[in-house]
């Protein structure tokens, strides 16, 4: 057999004990003489990277040594302190490009007391940080890993090589059981041929290869899908460093056939194929959302091995292929509800044909995997403080709690403020308005557009180049419109007002100009229309109506903390979120903008796999409350349509109102808490 | 949650207990008073069938009760020994059309001494006969389950059905862990509509759920393929019974691509997409025998959930789709040789989407997966007995031991046995002559057609219609062309002797008419030529050598036992194989023709899930014994190629050719051993 562990020089059965000390961790104590450096570690509870399981091949767990003066014994042993590089150690640092002076921890034995440097890239136990509302630190522990093999050829008798990697898989790696992907099975001999015996395996929980490189491979990607109704959001990661590598994000093919979830259902089950053709379009976006992302590093989208999915309930379900019928109808029961993995060929997925994918557990009939994500990066279930996180999406979905009680609930938001169903909405992409200023006194409009650094004030108008208006824009130019007192607390454009910007629409309709036809690509100008209003009044209320049925539930008045997630091209303004009432009120330093928690969340599941059965316990253990009677939800959701004013209790939106007011009368374009959210 | 188990009338604490005893099993022994006799037959190791777990609604565990007079309480217990049965037993019963009178096990319980008789279609300890060289009782224990569940429609908050099923199996099954095959999941909506909440599920390895079916259903098909170069032979199984519900046989189509493995693995190597095209093309071909089988029981391939595959080294590569090169030159090491499960669909293979295969392993370069079926089936390495197994195929596999020593090799034996590469061979389908009998005397020739139960020169000549001549004819052809003297020990016929049968063939060369042109079903005869013979002859010689050097590794100068296997269309005559020197002598009550032992082996595999783990131990134990250097083994190969005659040491074939002279000299059409052969 290849590659057997190599002894040491020093007699194993030495009594001599030395001391050593590992950097950075500062981890030591005393290990017998003779033994490696890459076993001392491992008897010290220190990380260091190997995927050839210290057959001195993978050339990963470099260390630097310096000798140490710790023990007694120390002036009896030999010369070195460690063992000098021998000619093998030598080929593999020239054939893996290591820096001279480094020496592999596998093939440095201990000969006196060592200090040991343990290098970045030479350090197993690495994590990710996730900054949101409070800076999270995630263990990198996939359910992928790779390991290095090097087989021999085979001569008379041998096994076959499948039984031959096996057995090292058992004996090297303590895999056993382990199986062949019939796809790696198939790439096998010419990865061998290719790799002139040495070949690179990526391993799924311990237990099926699913792909066999030839060579040093040890960078294995995996792709964190959020499906929204509207939009899709792809992260590409380093499943070895959990580097994210790239984004790519596109709307929702099944857009075409409807735009939220009810017409999706309804599309699934009345049209011939129409849930295989809702399947289908979503897992094509997919495939092509990896294809892009993997390009951006010069890799291909057979490189994806492993994929977290995310979505709502419906979303899910089409994801999967399942009938969705049930979520129609009381009592919205899923078809799956628990964690799924599949492979990704049994989806229709284009990625390496041995990739799995994981889908993230639903929470409830219509809470959805997608918030699970939510919780997994936002963690409220490990909390004191009560929170409130409101995903906003065309399917919105909230939670509120702590580590005591959480409970959710979904909120048909609409698609307005992913840009859907609005005049001039489109998604965030270059020459979508994503930021609105109006001032309230000079009535000045000032916008800033995707791919501008500068703001349109800033810039001749010919240089704007606006072409629509996406979510963050919309909320933005909505809560400015109503500050200026240009739309009132109804919702209705202010009559009274002889605004140059204030025009009728195409249909007739009131409008505001938010972009001159100077301003915008398209020659016309951008528009916000009274319709368009209305419709951010109709989502706003829909999510201050859910969080308002979970308060009552849980029996709190407010809340410690609220966290805005969504995925927005941006982040989510939080004061003017605020402002127009999409959120309990709530002292501004109190609220937070967390991005897209849910594609978050699928992004921590895929890259530790013990978070994957977090998720699957979080989602059984959070309480999902259905809305309330028919005639109560409609009362408190038509109460919840205008602005917060006057006869409401907003004491925090007022004094953001007057601040924001104050700050334009005094010729500063931003308030203090404006330029602090702005950063 | 639906179906609790139902609870005894009695006090499940009283102190009494009974004694109760199972039939046709004899097991008894006290029992608490108060359980259900299923229970009671479960604490006392009787095995009673029950898919629905005891929740009362499969109504398989039937039993027929008397009641006894073991004990001294039953004095004082109630009336009835067993509780009188129940509205919902009663409406089992009728449900399941059970005949009146009898009960189900897990709804009466034990209120006094009873004697119980369980029916034989409830006995869950069932098992099949081999009936072979010795019968071998092979007990039915699949890798696939059926289980039956009832599930309420669901109610607000309740999880997803999924999940509450995946519940159910733990809680009731104690199946953790398991998780549905996407397929099945799909499936799951209907299948509760339309069974009302009755549901079958089809279960492999207690892990996953492969298919979900409405209502109930428990005889899941399982097919076992025995991929040979020249044919196919499949058995369609009833998992549940282990019953053979049907077979079906085809050519290899492959047989197209190249006649023999080398020719394969040409083809593989060196055709753009040649590998492809040799896989695709047997797949189909078992998708097809799969369906022409379930059709042969009404059903469809959509039913086969299981599938056991065996096959020489390269059919096995072939059809999984593995590159073969490595088999075309030494050391001849493949690519897997351990035992592969893999999805059905993954290998292209038209049965239900859940489907699983089972590839048995390979014993080592050239002897495969089928002589590891020969193995389960012929079982030499649990015996005291040498045995030699002779598995005629294209390419022929020997084995040659016992119980403390497993010997195999191969032999490129060549199609000639399978009738491929003969002038008029076929495959065994009507109209092939099957069997051949030449009076030594007269040279009367009589023959045997398939699709005919009487002999030619019972038939008028025009109701013969052969259509050629399949394996088994030929090799019984030659046999008796050199017993009457037709053919001379060489192989060359005799240019002596004038039979009118003997003609020059098509290309001018000495033929033999088997079938006259009366007797055709063509209007030409049907003849075995110069070359036919020449093709058993060197067949023939390659078994033979084959088995000398397996007894000279072994040190054995005659074997206990030889049994002659091979996928012919009827046995092998082991009389006339031992006359043409295939196989050493011995004494003929020592051989035994066994019939498809691969094929048979494959079944074995398909009905118990334990002999898979043996097959995967026996493999790696057998010894496989390569040819000697090529000089030597050129040596003898040409020794074996004539027959056997005075010169030789066959005593035993002497005899039968003596004895077959005698009798044909008497008039008797048969010898005694030919007639006691012949049954």
């Amino acid at each position: 057999m290849s590659n057997p562990i190599k002894s040491s020089p020093v007699n194993p059965d030495s009594p001599l004990t030395y001391k050593v000390v590992f950097q950075p961790s500062g981890r030591s104590g005393r290990v017998k003489a003779g033994i490696s450096l890459l076993d001392a570690a491992r008897n010290l509870g220190v990380g260091i990277e190997s995927i050839c399981g210290g057959a001195g091949t993978c050339g990963k767990c470099q260390v630097i040594i310096e000798e140490g003066r710790f023990s007694k014994h120390d002036l009896n042993s030999s010369p070195a302190h460690a063992s000098p590089p021998s000619e093998d150690e030598q080929a593999i640092c020239s054939k893996r490009g290591l820096t001279a002076g480094v020496r592999l921890s596998c093939m440095a034995y201990v000969q006196g007391d060592l200090l040991v440097t343990v290098p970045e890239e030479a350090q197993a136990n690495r994590q990710i940080v996730r900054k949101a509302a409070t800076e999270r630190v995630i263990p990198v522990d996939p359910i992928i890993r790779m390991v290095l093999l090097t087989i021999d050829p085979p001569v008379l008798g041998d096994r076959s090589d499948q039984e031959r990697i096996l057995e090292l898989l058992e004996s090297r790696f303590g895999l056993s059981g382990a199986a062949f992907e019939l796809s790696a099975l198939k790439a096998l001999p010419a990865a061998l041929r290719e790799g002139q015996g040495e070949i690179s395996l990526t391993i799924w929980n311990d237990q099926v290869v699913i792909r066999v490189q030839p060579g040093l491979h040890d960078s294995p990607l995996g792709l964190a899908v959020d499906i929204g109704s509207t939009s899709l959001a792809a992260y590409l990661c380093d499943l070895h460093t959990g580097a994210l590598l790239a984004t790519a994000s596109a709307m929702n093919p099944q857009v075409t056939y409807g735009d939220d979830i009810m017409s999706r259902i309804s599309y699934s089950v009345e049209i011939p194929n129409g849930r295989e053709r809702l399947h289908r379009a979503v897992i094509h976006a997919i495939s092509e959302l990896g294809a892009q992302a993997a390009a951006q590093v010069n890799a291909v989208a057979d490189d994806i091995v492993d994929c977290v999915l995310v979505g709502n309930s419906v979303m899910h379900h089409l994801a999967l292929g399942l009938d969705p019928a049930q979520l129609g109808h009381l009592p919205f029961a899923p078809v799956a509800g628990g964690p799924v993995d599949v492979a990704a060929r049994d989806l229709g997925l284009k990625f390496n044909p041995g990739a799995r994918v994981h889908v993230l557990p639903l929470e409830a009939g219509y809470v959805g995997a997608d918030n699970v994500g939510v919780i997994l990066a936002e963690e409220p279930h490990k909390q004191d403080e009560i929170v409130l996180i409101v995903d906003v999406g065309t399917n919105g979905e909230i939670l509120l709690g702590n580590r005591e009680r959480l409970l959710c609930t979904s909120s048909p938001t609409g698609p307005a403020f992913e840009g859907a169903q609005i005049t001039h909405g489109m998604r965030a992409a270059p020459g979508a308005i994503e930021r609105v200023r109006i001032d309230p006194h000079t009535m000045e409009v000032n916008i800033k557009v995707i791919g501008q650094e500068p703001w349109s004030r800033e810039l001749p108008d010919e240089q704007v180049q606006a072409r629509g208006i996406c979510g963050s824009g919309i909320l933005e130019a909505v809560a400015e419109l109503f500050v200026a007192g240009l739309v009132l607390p109804s919702g209705k454009f202010n009559p009274k007002l002889n605004h140059p910007r204030l025009i009728r629409g195409p249909k007739g309709q009131p409008a505001f100009v938010l972009a001159t036809a100077e301003q915008s690509a398209t020659g016309s100008p951008i528009l916000l229309t009274q319709g368009d209003v209305r419709s951010v009044q109709l989502a706003k209320a829909a999510l201050y109506v859910g969080a308002q049925l979970l308060m009552k539930e849980r029996g709190v008045q407010q809340v410690d903390r609220i966290a805005l997630a969504g995925a927005f091209g941006s982040l989510i303004d939080r004061q003017r979120a605020m402002i127009i009432g999409m959120i309990p009120d709530c002292p501004l330093d109190r609220v937070t903008a967390v991005g897209n928690a849910a594609g978050d969340g699928a992004r921590i599941a895929l890259l530790n796999k013990s978070r994957r059965v977090e998720a699957a316990q979080v989602a059984r253990w959070t309480e999902h409350i259905t809305s309330p009677l028919e005639t109560e939800f409609q009362e408190q959701f038509v109460a919840a349509i205008p602005f917060p004013h006057a006869s409401h209790p907003f004491p925090n939106v007022r004094r953001m109102i007057a601040e924001r007011l104050d700050a334009a009368k005094a010729g500063e374009p931003y308030s203090k808490g404006e330029a602090e959210n702005d950063k």
